[in-house]
Protein backbone atom coordinates (compact mmCIF):
# COMPACT_ATOMS: atom_id res chain seq x y z
CA UNK A 1 0.00 0.00 0.00
CA UNK A 2 2.43 2.54 1.15
CA UNK A 3 5.96 3.49 -0.47
CA UNK A 4 7.56 3.50 3.07
CA UNK A 5 6.77 0.87 5.56
CA UNK A 6 4.55 2.17 8.06
CA UNK A 7 6.22 2.65 11.70
CA UNK A 8 3.91 1.78 15.03
CA UNK A 9 3.79 5.33 15.85
CA UNK A 10 2.22 6.09 11.95
CA UNK A 11 -0.33 3.93 12.33
CA UNK A 12 -1.26 4.95 15.48
CA UNK A 13 -1.70 8.28 14.29
CA UNK A 14 -3.70 7.16 11.11
CA UNK A 15 -5.86 5.62 13.53
CA UNK A 16 -6.59 8.45 15.35
CA UNK A 17 -7.53 10.17 12.08
CA UNK A 18 -9.24 7.71 10.16
CA UNK A 19 -11.47 7.26 13.55
CA UNK A 20 -12.32 10.88 13.51
CA UNK A 21 -13.13 11.49 10.24
CA UNK A 22 -15.59 8.54 9.74
CA UNK A 23 -19.00 9.52 9.23
CA UNK A 24 -21.97 8.72 9.96
CA UNK A 25 -20.46 7.81 13.65
CA UNK A 26 -23.42 7.84 15.77
CA UNK A 27 -23.16 10.43 18.92
CA UNK A 28 -19.33 11.62 18.12
CA UNK A 29 -17.43 14.05 16.46
CA UNK A 30 -16.83 13.24 12.84
CA UNK A 31 -16.37 15.38 9.83
CA UNK A 32 -19.62 16.24 9.91
CA UNK A 33 -20.17 17.36 13.28
CA UNK A 34 -18.63 18.46 15.92
CA UNK A 35 -19.40 19.42 19.67
CA UNK A 36 -19.51 23.24 20.89
CA UNK A 37 -16.37 22.56 22.66
CA UNK A 38 -14.52 19.72 21.07
CA UNK A 39 -14.44 19.75 17.40
CA UNK A 40 -12.74 17.94 14.64
CA UNK A 41 -9.58 19.74 14.32
CA UNK A 42 -9.11 19.32 18.32
CA UNK A 43 -8.91 15.55 17.51
CA UNK A 44 -6.56 16.34 14.46
CA UNK A 45 -4.23 18.42 16.37
CA UNK A 46 -4.52 15.59 19.27
CA UNK A 47 -2.83 13.32 16.86
CA UNK A 48 -0.27 14.86 15.25
CA UNK A 49 0.71 16.30 18.54
CA UNK A 50 1.06 12.96 20.22
CA UNK A 51 4.09 12.15 17.33
CA UNK A 52 6.64 12.19 20.43
CA UNK A 53 4.81 10.03 23.16
CA UNK A 54 4.28 7.64 20.37
CA UNK A 55 7.54 7.38 18.69
CA UNK A 56 8.87 7.17 22.71
CA UNK A 57 6.65 3.88 22.87
CA UNK A 58 7.81 2.54 19.82
CA UNK A 59 11.98 3.31 20.85
CA UNK A 60 10.91 1.56 24.25
CA UNK A 61 13.15 2.79 27.12
CA UNK A 62 10.34 4.37 29.16
CA UNK A 63 7.32 2.66 31.13
CA UNK A 64 3.16 2.77 30.30
CA UNK A 65 2.78 4.75 32.99
CA UNK A 66 5.08 7.94 31.75
CA UNK A 67 4.51 7.45 28.26
CA UNK A 68 0.70 7.93 28.72
CA UNK A 69 1.16 10.94 31.06
CA UNK A 70 3.50 12.05 28.32
CA UNK A 71 1.01 11.81 25.68
CA UNK A 72 -1.37 13.81 27.94
CA UNK A 73 0.95 16.42 28.05
CA UNK A 74 1.77 16.55 24.36
CA UNK A 75 -1.74 16.95 23.60
CA UNK A 76 -3.87 19.15 26.36
CA UNK A 77 -2.54 22.29 24.87
CA UNK A 78 -5.66 22.66 22.75
CA UNK A 79 -9.02 23.81 24.45
CA UNK A 80 -11.17 20.98 22.91
CA UNK A 81 -10.98 19.12 26.38
CA UNK A 82 -10.13 15.44 26.29
CA UNK A 83 -9.38 14.32 22.91
CA UNK A 84 -7.95 11.01 22.92
CA UNK A 85 -6.63 10.04 26.81
CA UNK A 86 -8.83 6.69 26.53
CA UNK A 87 -7.25 5.96 23.35
CA UNK A 88 -3.68 6.74 24.66
CA UNK A 89 -4.36 4.13 27.44
CA UNK A 90 -4.47 1.15 24.94
CA UNK A 91 -2.14 2.40 22.36
CA UNK A 92 0.67 3.34 24.42
CA UNK A 93 0.74 -1.00 25.11
CA UNK A 94 -0.04 -1.86 21.68
CA UNK A 95 2.65 0.29 20.41
CA UNK A 96 5.28 -1.14 23.26
CA UNK A 97 4.08 -4.31 22.88
CA UNK A 98 3.73 -4.00 18.83
CA UNK A 99 0.58 -6.67 18.92
CA UNK A 100 -1.90 -7.70 21.02
CA UNK A 101 -0.29 -10.41 22.63
CA UNK A 102 2.48 -7.97 23.51
CA UNK A 103 0.68 -5.78 24.89
CA UNK A 104 -1.41 -7.97 26.89
CA UNK A 105 2.14 -8.68 28.78
CA UNK A 106 3.04 -5.15 29.07
CA UNK A 107 -0.19 -4.67 30.82
CA UNK A 108 0.70 -7.48 33.19
CA UNK A 109 4.30 -6.01 34.10
CA UNK A 110 3.18 -2.36 35.17
CA UNK A 111 4.44 -1.24 38.22
CA UNK A 112 4.07 1.40 41.63
CA UNK A 113 5.18 3.94 39.25
CA UNK A 114 3.22 3.37 36.09
CA UNK A 115 0.52 3.38 38.60
CA UNK A 116 1.37 6.84 39.89
CA UNK A 117 2.39 8.19 36.29
CA UNK A 118 -0.77 7.84 35.22
CA UNK A 119 -2.46 9.26 38.06
CA UNK A 120 -0.60 12.69 37.24
CA UNK A 121 -1.80 12.13 33.71
CA UNK A 122 -5.56 12.00 34.90
CA UNK A 123 -4.95 14.81 36.68
CA UNK A 124 -4.67 16.81 33.78
CA UNK A 125 -7.19 15.52 32.12
CA UNK A 126 -11.10 16.47 32.23
CA UNK A 127 -12.20 12.80 32.33
CA UNK A 128 -15.62 11.82 33.95
CA UNK A 129 -15.30 9.83 36.90
CA UNK A 130 -18.11 8.62 39.21
CA UNK A 131 -17.78 10.39 42.51
CA UNK A 132 -17.06 8.54 45.56
CA UNK A 133 -16.28 5.22 43.46
CA UNK A 134 -12.72 6.59 42.15
CA UNK A 135 -9.62 8.32 43.89
CA UNK A 136 -9.73 11.45 43.32
CA UNK A 137 -7.12 12.68 40.69
CA UNK A 138 -7.17 15.90 42.55
CA UNK A 139 -6.38 14.65 45.85
CA UNK A 140 -2.38 14.39 46.23
CA UNK A 141 -2.94 12.03 49.26
CA UNK A 142 -3.94 9.93 46.28
CA UNK A 143 -0.61 9.58 45.28
CA UNK A 144 0.57 8.67 48.58
CA UNK A 145 -2.54 6.09 48.90
CA UNK A 146 -1.53 4.05 45.64
CA UNK A 147 2.16 3.27 47.16
CA UNK A 148 1.25 2.05 50.29
CA UNK A 149 -1.21 -0.33 48.76
CA UNK A 150 1.44 -1.04 46.44
CA UNK A 151 -1.00 -0.48 43.63
CA UNK A 152 0.58 -1.01 39.99
CA UNK A 153 -1.21 0.04 37.19
CA UNK A 154 -3.02 -3.32 36.10
CA UNK A 155 -4.58 -2.86 39.27
CA UNK A 156 -5.56 0.10 39.12
CA UNK A 157 -7.31 -0.88 35.63
CA UNK A 158 -8.77 -4.24 37.46
CA UNK A 159 -10.01 -1.59 39.97
CA UNK A 160 -11.94 0.17 37.18
CA UNK A 161 -12.61 -2.90 34.79
CA UNK A 162 -15.90 -3.11 36.00
CA UNK A 163 -16.96 0.83 35.51
CA UNK A 164 -14.61 0.99 32.11
CA UNK A 165 -14.54 -0.52 28.92
CA UNK A 166 -10.95 0.80 28.12
CA UNK A 167 -9.86 -0.39 31.73
CA UNK A 168 -11.32 -3.80 30.80
CA UNK A 169 -9.29 -3.82 27.58
CA UNK A 170 -6.08 -4.23 29.54
CA UNK A 171 -7.31 -7.07 31.69
CA UNK A 172 -9.44 -9.15 29.38
CA UNK A 173 -6.43 -9.79 26.55
CA UNK A 174 -8.18 -6.33 24.31
CA UNK A 175 -10.87 -8.55 23.59
CA UNK A 176 -12.74 -5.66 21.92
CA UNK A 177 -9.81 -4.02 20.34
CA UNK A 178 -9.83 -7.39 18.92
CA UNK A 179 -13.21 -7.89 17.78
CA UNK A 180 -13.22 -4.70 16.35
CA UNK A 181 -10.38 -5.13 13.79
CA UNK A 182 -11.92 -8.17 12.61
CA UNK A 183 -15.07 -6.33 12.09
CA UNK A 184 -12.98 -3.84 9.88
CA UNK A 185 -11.48 -6.45 8.10
CA UNK A 186 -14.85 -8.10 7.52
CA UNK A 187 -16.24 -4.76 6.11
CA UNK A 188 -13.40 -4.29 3.79
CA UNK A 189 -11.46 -1.64 2.54
CA UNK A 190 -12.29 2.39 3.06
CA UNK A 191 -13.63 4.66 5.60
CA UNK A 192 -17.10 2.59 5.36
CA UNK A 193 -15.81 -0.44 7.28
CA UNK A 194 -14.77 2.02 9.97
CA UNK A 195 -18.25 3.14 10.15
CA UNK A 196 -19.59 -0.51 10.39
CA UNK A 197 -16.82 -1.87 13.16
CA UNK A 198 -18.33 1.02 15.08
CA UNK A 199 -21.87 0.24 15.04
CA UNK A 200 -20.82 -3.40 15.64
CA UNK A 201 -19.21 -2.56 19.14
CA UNK A 202 -21.83 -0.10 19.62
CA UNK A 203 -24.25 -2.82 19.19
CA UNK A 204 -22.30 -5.70 21.45
CA UNK A 205 -21.61 -3.58 25.07
CA UNK A 206 -23.16 -0.46 26.44
CA UNK A 207 -20.43 1.99 26.75
CA UNK A 208 -19.33 2.88 29.30
CA UNK A 209 -18.71 6.36 28.88
CA UNK A 210 -22.56 6.94 28.63
CA UNK A 211 -23.10 5.43 31.25
CA UNK A 212 -21.01 7.48 33.33
CA UNK A 213 -22.39 10.48 31.69
CA UNK A 214 -26.09 9.33 31.52
CA UNK A 215 -26.79 6.53 33.66
CA UNK A 216 -27.12 2.39 32.36
CA UNK A 217 -30.55 2.88 31.18
CA UNK A 218 -29.25 5.63 28.24
CA UNK A 219 -26.47 3.57 27.54
CA UNK A 220 -28.74 -0.15 27.26
CA UNK A 221 -31.15 2.16 25.22
CA UNK A 222 -28.11 3.31 23.06
CA UNK A 223 -26.78 -0.76 22.62
CA UNK A 224 -30.42 -1.47 21.53
CA UNK A 225 -30.66 0.91 18.65
CA UNK A 226 -27.41 0.24 17.41
CA UNK A 227 -28.01 -3.30 16.84
CA UNK A 228 -31.85 -2.11 15.30
CA UNK A 229 -29.49 -0.08 12.73
CA UNK A 230 -27.50 -3.07 11.81
CA UNK A 231 -30.29 -4.81 11.14
CA UNK A 232 -31.78 -2.47 9.29
CA UNK A 233 -34.53 -1.37 11.54
CA UNK A 234 -33.47 1.82 11.84
CA UNK A 235 -32.00 4.72 10.13
CA UNK A 236 -28.57 5.40 10.66
CA UNK A 237 -28.68 9.08 10.07
CA UNK A 238 -31.83 9.70 12.56
CA UNK A 239 -29.87 7.65 15.27
CA UNK A 240 -26.92 10.01 14.78
CA UNK A 241 -28.60 12.96 14.76
CA UNK A 242 -30.87 11.79 17.86
CA UNK A 243 -27.42 10.85 19.72
CA UNK A 244 -25.77 14.60 18.93
CA UNK A 245 -29.17 16.12 19.90
CA UNK A 246 -28.82 14.22 23.86
CA UNK A 247 -25.19 14.54 23.80
CA UNK A 248 -24.92 11.07 24.42
CA UNK A 249 -21.60 10.62 22.38
CA UNK A 250 -20.31 6.62 22.87
CA UNK A 251 -16.45 7.77 23.74
CA UNK A 252 -15.72 4.96 24.91
CA UNK A 253 -16.62 2.84 21.63
CA UNK A 254 -14.52 5.17 20.18
CA UNK A 255 -11.29 4.86 22.02
CA UNK A 256 -11.37 1.05 21.30
CA UNK A 257 -12.36 1.87 17.86
CA UNK A 258 -8.58 3.71 17.36
CA UNK A 259 -7.15 0.48 19.18
CA UNK A 260 -8.80 -1.75 16.33
CA UNK A 261 -7.62 0.27 13.65
CA UNK A 262 -4.22 0.26 14.77
CA UNK A 263 -4.08 -3.54 14.84
CA UNK A 264 -5.70 -3.87 11.82
CA UNK A 265 -3.64 -1.68 9.92
CA UNK A 266 -0.63 -3.91 11.34
CA UNK A 267 -2.46 -6.50 9.82
CA UNK A 268 -2.44 -5.22 6.26
CA UNK A 269 -6.14 -3.64 6.23
CA UNK A 270 -6.47 -1.39 3.01
CA UNK A 271 -7.76 1.90 4.50
CA UNK A 272 -8.52 3.21 1.19
CA UNK B 1 -1.24 27.44 23.26
CA UNK B 2 0.68 24.39 24.14
CA UNK B 3 2.26 22.85 26.53
CA UNK B 4 4.92 21.57 24.48
CA UNK B 5 6.66 23.74 21.89
CA UNK B 6 5.26 23.41 18.22
CA UNK B 7 8.46 22.30 16.01
CA UNK B 8 8.53 23.10 12.40
CA UNK B 9 7.43 19.58 11.70
CA UNK B 10 4.64 19.93 13.70
CA UNK B 11 3.27 23.08 12.05
CA UNK B 12 3.59 22.29 8.96
CA UNK B 13 1.25 18.98 10.03
CA UNK B 14 -1.40 21.02 11.39
CA UNK B 15 -1.78 23.65 8.95
CA UNK B 16 -1.88 20.47 6.35
CA UNK B 17 -5.01 19.39 8.19
CA UNK B 18 -6.22 22.80 9.58
CA UNK B 19 -6.29 23.66 5.73
CA UNK B 20 -8.07 20.48 4.45
CA UNK B 21 -10.39 20.56 6.99
CA UNK B 22 -11.75 23.95 6.77
CA UNK B 23 -15.24 24.27 5.61
CA UNK B 24 -16.60 25.69 3.08
CA UNK B 25 -14.19 25.75 0.75
CA UNK B 26 -15.30 26.67 -2.45
CA UNK B 27 -14.62 23.77 -4.80
CA UNK B 28 -11.73 21.91 -2.64
CA UNK B 29 -12.03 18.50 -0.50
CA UNK B 30 -12.91 19.55 2.92
CA UNK B 31 -15.07 17.84 5.99
CA UNK B 32 -17.93 17.71 4.25
CA UNK B 33 -16.65 16.84 0.50
CA UNK B 34 -14.79 14.44 -1.11
CA UNK B 35 -13.92 14.13 -4.90
CA UNK B 36 -14.33 10.63 -5.97
CA UNK B 37 -11.10 9.65 -6.38
CA UNK B 38 -9.58 11.96 -3.28
CA UNK B 39 -11.09 12.48 -0.13
CA UNK B 40 -10.57 13.47 3.06
CA UNK B 41 -8.77 10.88 4.35
CA UNK B 42 -6.20 10.78 1.44
CA UNK B 43 -5.17 14.45 3.05
CA UNK B 44 -4.91 13.67 6.31
CA UNK B 45 -2.96 10.39 5.74
CA UNK B 46 -0.46 12.50 3.68
CA UNK B 47 -0.11 15.07 6.50
CA UNK B 48 0.76 12.67 8.84
CA UNK B 49 2.92 10.42 6.43
CA UNK B 50 4.98 13.21 5.35
CA UNK B 51 7.02 13.46 9.08
CA UNK B 52 10.12 11.95 8.14
CA UNK B 53 11.05 14.22 5.42
CA UNK B 54 9.58 17.45 7.06
CA UNK B 55 11.61 16.80 10.44
CA UNK B 56 14.21 16.13 7.86
CA UNK B 57 14.17 19.33 6.58
CA UNK B 58 13.95 20.81 10.04
CA UNK B 59 16.99 19.02 10.59
CA UNK B 60 19.01 20.36 7.36
CA UNK B 61 21.49 18.89 5.95
CA UNK B 62 20.08 17.83 2.83
CA UNK B 63 18.78 19.79 -0.18
CA UNK B 64 14.82 21.53 -0.73
CA UNK B 65 14.79 19.12 -4.08
CA UNK B 66 15.96 15.77 -2.13
CA UNK B 67 13.54 16.84 0.39
CA UNK B 68 10.70 17.70 -1.74
CA UNK B 69 11.18 14.46 -3.39
CA UNK B 70 11.15 12.66 -0.18
CA UNK B 71 8.25 14.11 1.17
CA UNK B 72 6.52 13.02 -2.34
CA UNK B 73 7.94 9.34 -1.64
CA UNK B 74 6.59 9.29 1.87
CA UNK B 75 3.35 10.43 0.39
CA UNK B 76 2.59 8.74 -2.31
CA UNK B 77 1.25 5.04 -0.92
CA UNK B 78 -2.25 5.84 -1.21
CA UNK B 79 -4.40 5.76 -4.08
CA UNK B 80 -6.02 9.56 -3.79
CA UNK B 81 -3.58 10.71 -6.49
CA UNK B 82 -1.61 14.39 -5.45
CA UNK B 83 -2.00 15.77 -2.17
CA UNK B 84 0.39 17.76 -0.96
CA UNK B 85 3.19 17.98 -3.89
CA UNK B 86 2.57 22.03 -4.31
CA UNK B 87 2.38 22.34 -0.47
CA UNK B 88 5.66 20.66 0.17
CA UNK B 89 7.40 23.05 -2.79
CA UNK B 90 6.60 26.07 0.04
CA UNK B 91 6.73 24.07 3.19
CA UNK B 92 10.38 22.28 2.42
CA UNK B 93 12.06 25.68 2.17
CA UNK B 94 9.80 26.93 4.91
CA UNK B 95 10.88 24.67 7.22
CA UNK B 96 14.74 25.05 5.96
CA UNK B 97 14.55 28.89 6.53
CA UNK B 98 12.27 28.75 9.17
CA UNK B 99 10.15 32.11 8.39
CA UNK B 100 9.87 33.91 4.81
CA UNK B 101 12.82 35.53 4.98
CA UNK B 102 15.01 32.43 5.47
CA UNK B 103 12.98 30.70 2.71
CA UNK B 104 14.24 32.71 0.44
CA UNK B 105 17.12 32.61 0.96
CA UNK B 106 16.94 29.13 0.53
CA UNK B 107 15.36 28.97 -2.78
CA UNK B 108 17.95 31.82 -4.12
CA UNK B 109 20.91 29.16 -3.10
CA UNK B 110 19.64 26.04 -5.20
CA UNK B 111 21.75 23.83 -7.31
CA UNK B 112 21.44 21.75 -10.33
CA UNK B 113 21.00 18.93 -8.35
CA UNK B 114 17.85 20.53 -6.37
CA UNK B 115 16.26 20.74 -9.71
CA UNK B 116 16.65 17.18 -10.85
CA UNK B 117 15.59 15.41 -7.71
CA UNK B 118 12.45 18.02 -7.94
CA UNK B 119 12.08 16.25 -11.77
CA UNK B 120 12.44 12.98 -10.03
CA UNK B 121 9.71 13.99 -7.21
CA UNK B 122 7.53 15.49 -9.89
CA UNK B 123 7.75 12.24 -12.54
CA UNK B 124 6.12 10.56 -9.28
CA UNK B 125 2.81 12.97 -8.62
CA UNK B 126 0.01 12.92 -11.12
CA UNK B 127 0.46 16.64 -11.33
CA UNK B 128 -1.31 18.86 -14.30
CA UNK B 129 1.13 20.03 -16.45
CA UNK B 130 0.12 21.99 -19.90
CA UNK B 131 1.31 19.88 -22.85
CA UNK B 132 4.19 21.42 -24.93
CA UNK B 133 4.61 24.19 -22.16
CA UNK B 134 6.90 22.13 -19.81
CA UNK B 135 9.42 20.09 -19.86
CA UNK B 136 8.00 16.13 -20.17
CA UNK B 137 8.60 14.51 -16.38
CA UNK B 138 7.85 11.00 -17.84
CA UNK B 139 11.34 11.74 -20.49
CA UNK B 140 14.70 10.77 -19.10
CA UNK B 141 15.92 13.32 -21.54
CA UNK B 142 14.58 15.87 -19.43
CA UNK B 143 17.35 15.47 -16.98
CA UNK B 144 20.05 15.07 -19.16
CA UNK B 145 18.86 19.28 -20.44
CA UNK B 146 18.36 20.32 -17.15
CA UNK B 147 21.88 19.28 -16.40
CA UNK B 148 23.15 20.22 -19.95
CA UNK B 149 21.65 23.61 -19.30
CA UNK B 150 22.85 24.21 -15.79
CA UNK B 151 19.59 25.11 -14.56
CA UNK B 152 19.05 25.24 -10.65
CA UNK B 153 15.70 24.62 -9.15
CA UNK B 154 15.15 28.24 -8.50
CA UNK B 155 15.47 28.48 -12.56
CA UNK B 156 13.07 25.91 -13.07
CA UNK B 157 10.56 27.79 -10.66
CA UNK B 158 11.38 31.04 -12.41
CA UNK B 159 10.58 29.25 -15.68
CA UNK B 160 7.22 27.80 -14.68
CA UNK B 161 6.00 30.98 -12.32
CA UNK B 162 3.81 33.09 -15.23
CA UNK B 163 1.50 29.89 -15.32
CA UNK B 164 2.13 28.82 -11.68
CA UNK B 165 1.48 30.69 -8.71
CA UNK B 166 3.09 28.01 -6.44
CA UNK B 167 6.30 28.34 -8.41
CA UNK B 168 5.72 32.34 -8.42
CA UNK B 169 5.90 32.31 -4.41
CA UNK B 170 9.80 31.25 -4.91
CA UNK B 171 10.22 34.21 -7.22
CA UNK B 172 8.28 36.77 -5.51
CA UNK B 173 9.67 36.02 -1.87
CA UNK B 174 6.61 33.83 -1.18
CA UNK B 175 4.08 36.96 -1.66
CA UNK B 176 0.87 35.38 -1.37
CA UNK B 177 1.93 32.91 1.53
CA UNK B 178 2.46 35.94 3.93
CA UNK B 179 -0.90 38.13 2.25
CA UNK B 180 -2.29 34.59 3.13
CA UNK B 181 -0.91 34.61 6.93
CA UNK B 182 -1.98 38.54 7.11
CA UNK B 183 -5.48 37.68 6.55
CA UNK B 184 -5.71 34.52 8.79
CA UNK B 185 -4.33 36.92 11.48
CA UNK B 186 -6.63 39.82 10.73
CA UNK B 187 -9.91 37.01 10.70
CA UNK B 188 -9.45 36.21 13.94
CA UNK B 189 -9.01 32.50 15.46
CA UNK B 190 -10.64 29.38 14.83
CA UNK B 191 -11.22 27.77 11.69
CA UNK B 192 -13.46 29.89 10.36
CA UNK B 193 -9.88 32.19 9.93
CA UNK B 194 -9.03 29.25 7.33
CA UNK B 195 -11.93 30.05 5.32
CA UNK B 196 -11.97 33.84 4.89
CA UNK B 197 -8.30 33.79 4.30
CA UNK B 198 -9.01 31.53 1.82
CA UNK B 199 -11.85 33.19 0.12
CA UNK B 200 -9.35 36.09 0.38
CA UNK B 201 -6.86 34.71 -1.65
CA UNK B 202 -9.72 33.02 -4.17
CA UNK B 203 -10.56 36.53 -4.56
CA UNK B 204 -7.04 38.57 -5.55
CA UNK B 205 -6.08 36.17 -8.01
CA UNK B 206 -6.52 33.66 -10.43
CA UNK B 207 -6.15 30.09 -9.68
CA UNK B 208 -3.14 28.73 -11.85
CA UNK B 209 -4.61 25.05 -11.35
CA UNK B 210 -7.84 25.93 -12.55
CA UNK B 211 -6.48 27.80 -14.90
CA UNK B 212 -4.55 24.28 -16.40
CA UNK B 213 -7.48 22.45 -15.87
CA UNK B 214 -10.54 24.56 -17.03
CA UNK B 215 -8.25 27.78 -19.07
CA UNK B 216 -8.31 31.02 -18.12
CA UNK B 217 -11.55 32.22 -18.62
CA UNK B 218 -13.24 29.75 -15.87
CA UNK B 219 -10.41 30.82 -13.51
CA UNK B 220 -10.68 34.65 -13.67
CA UNK B 221 -14.87 33.80 -13.39
CA UNK B 222 -13.71 31.67 -10.21
CA UNK B 223 -11.90 34.68 -9.01
CA UNK B 224 -14.71 37.19 -9.50
CA UNK B 225 -17.35 35.26 -7.79
CA UNK B 226 -15.42 34.70 -4.55
CA UNK B 227 -14.88 38.44 -4.57
CA UNK B 228 -19.25 38.49 -4.95
CA UNK B 229 -19.03 36.13 -1.74
CA UNK B 230 -16.89 38.73 0.35
CA UNK B 231 -18.94 41.89 -0.76
CA UNK B 232 -22.14 39.28 0.22
CA UNK B 233 -23.47 39.58 -3.25
CA UNK B 234 -23.55 35.61 -3.55
CA UNK B 235 -23.71 32.63 -1.68
CA UNK B 236 -20.83 30.89 -0.17
CA UNK B 237 -22.39 27.31 -0.07
CA UNK B 238 -24.12 27.95 -3.62
CA UNK B 239 -20.73 28.96 -4.26
CA UNK B 240 -18.95 25.67 -3.19
CA UNK B 241 -21.37 23.41 -4.44
CA UNK B 242 -21.41 25.20 -7.82
CA UNK B 243 -17.23 24.50 -7.90
CA UNK B 244 -17.66 21.03 -6.73
CA UNK B 245 -20.06 19.87 -9.51
CA UNK B 246 -17.99 21.65 -12.22
CA UNK B 247 -14.80 20.03 -10.81
CA UNK B 248 -13.31 23.52 -10.26
CA UNK B 249 -10.94 23.05 -7.39
CA UNK B 250 -8.45 25.84 -6.66
CA UNK B 251 -5.84 23.59 -5.38
CA UNK B 252 -2.71 25.94 -5.64
CA UNK B 253 -4.71 28.34 -3.52
CA UNK B 254 -4.98 25.56 -0.95
CA UNK B 255 -1.15 24.71 -1.49
CA UNK B 256 -0.38 28.84 -0.31
CA UNK B 257 -3.40 28.51 2.40
CA UNK B 258 -1.42 25.99 3.76
CA UNK B 259 1.81 27.37 3.64
CA UNK B 260 0.15 30.80 5.18
CA UNK B 261 -1.21 28.77 8.30
CA UNK B 262 2.50 27.61 8.67
CA UNK B 263 3.50 31.13 8.96
CA UNK B 264 0.78 32.35 11.34
CA UNK B 265 0.91 29.64 13.56
CA UNK B 266 4.35 30.33 14.02
CA UNK B 267 3.48 33.82 14.67
CA UNK B 268 1.09 32.71 17.53
CA UNK B 269 -1.82 32.30 15.58
CA UNK B 270 -4.50 30.78 18.07
CA UNK B 271 -6.25 28.12 15.83
CA UNK B 272 -8.55 26.99 18.12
Amino acid sequence: MSMRTLTRADRAQLAMVFEVSAYPKPGNVDRCHDYETTRLEHFLASAILARPALEAAERGGDGPGALIHRAVECTSGHRGGNTHFGAFILLIPLIMGGDIPGAAKVVANTSVDDAVEFYRAFGKTEVRVIQGHELDVHDPSSIVEIRSRGMTLYDLMLYSAPRDMVAREWINGFEMTRRGADLIHAAGCGQQAVVEAFLGLLALEPDTFIVKKHGPEVAWKTMEKAREVREGLRDLQAFDQECIDRGINPGSIADIIIAALYIALGEGWEWD
